[in-house]
């Protein structure tokens, strides 16, 4: 048996997000879809983490191993054969068999894309959350700052009934303490405006709480201090809403070794 | 009542093609439907022709009246807030009783793309056609200029049973002679090579086999010169196949005045 890694770019527009669910199209079903007609084996492909449908990843990385000796560039471009287009095999790589894509990750960096222009070009619209409100880029990035560090996100994680059973799915210890190492936004051209933030691991719905409860803060809503409160809540309340999936991509994850 | 003439830009995929369908969401339905919430008149908007199912606009025309006095702008913007993220209006103008969208029309452009890079990225899957295949440039730009002129275009009209129905659609005489005024191929940056074509008229799948038809020469299956006697032989069974849809964008309509 060998393990691998593979480096995924998806649009998550058409999928019921990453996790097989009988009947549904799925990424993590297509993936084994696809390594059943390559190869006729039938591993299930552990993801870093679940993406939620809507969602898109520029660098998701997934692991499985196979009995079938390929070269990794034959699988590459086997699977890209066989994949839907918006699913794009961006890397594969021969890896030790201890290799796990959910348990071995160190840091993953998400983007959530808003856009704030006049007029959003239909075809940026299934990428981009269209937000027209006046904003406060101060309040918004000392919102962003203050999350930095080791903190309790409970606050900030999904309330849904699969929440409880989703924690510690990111290979984290099952608790809602995550550490954030950076946490920015930064205005770009095209009228975007684009967070990024890169740590430990995340809550289920975590970023896009945070970005809803930034977006709160930043066109005045609530104050400009107000997170470091919302976080001392320990309350999905006391946090702002749920930004569209719709925006939010899985940039890239984060090995020590492979 | 005042005559409109509105500027459409839309993401074909989701839609089942331009025309109302019973029971199929489409983007004159959609647009009808926006009129009847915002203004509650309901008049059919007349396209400056149809598109298929996937195809994408930059700059479609529809025109249609309206009893309600209303300013321009406050029309623009009432309908993108009713619209679909993938439908925007980038223009609306009041125009005289005479303008109609498909009458009026004195040129096309249609642009068609193609992604010739290592790996497509899934987000741009659903705007281009890729092919890998080895392609002769002066091939390709010699069966573009083949066209240019006044033809009989019968050998590259769709072949289908409502092909008889549909001639005639795009404002010019019901026959199957047009003129194309320009048609040429631009390699352009990202790995996209975009084929433009500007006529007074186009068939029913003209330009998706025209683009079938070029890529056939272009990749050596046929010759170099043979684009003038797949005109001549006025048989569909002449040119070559249907490029995808999601390539095709209508690029814009040009009128004498309006």
């Amino acid at each position: 048996m060998q393990n691998w890694k593979l480096t995924l770019a998806y649009d998550g527009t058409a999928f019921h997000g990453w996790q097989v669910q009988p009947g549904l199209v799925t990424v993590q079903g297509e993936l084994q879809a696809a390594l059943r007609r390559v190869l006729g084996e039938d591993p299930l492909p552990q993801g870093s983490g679940r993406t939620d449908a809507g969602v898109h990843a520029l660098g998701q990385v997934a692991s499985f191993a196979l009995e079938a000796p390929i070269p990794a560039g034959n699988l590459e471009r086997a699977l890209n054969r066989t994949l839907p287009d918006a699913i794009r095999v961006v890397g594969v790589e021969a890896v030790a068999e201890s290799f796990h894509a959910r348990h071995s990750a160190v840091a993953k960096t998400y983007e959530y894309r808003i856009f704030r222009g006049e007029l959003c070009p239909p075809f940026l619209a299934p990428y981009v959350h269209v937000c027209r409100w006046k904003l406060e880029m101060d309040a918004l990035r000392g919102a962003a700052a203050d999350v930095v560090g080791e903190h309790d996100f409970v606050s900030l994680a999904a309330s849904d009934p699969d929440a409880a059973a989703r924690e510690g799915e990111d290979g984290v210890a099952k608790s809602t303490v995550r550490t954030i190492f950076s946490s920015e936004w930064a205005e770009e051209p095209g009228g975007l405006l684009v967070y990024r933030v890169r740590g430990n691991g995340f809550l289920h719905h975590m970023v896009r709480n945070l970005v809803g409860t930034m977006l709160e803060i930043g066109r005045g809503q609530w104050e400009a201090g107000s997170m470091p409160g919302i976080l001392a809540a320990k309350a999905r309340s006391a946090a702002g809403p749920t930004a569209p999936a719709k925006g939010l991509f899985l940039h890239s994850v984060e090995y020590d070794q492979c």
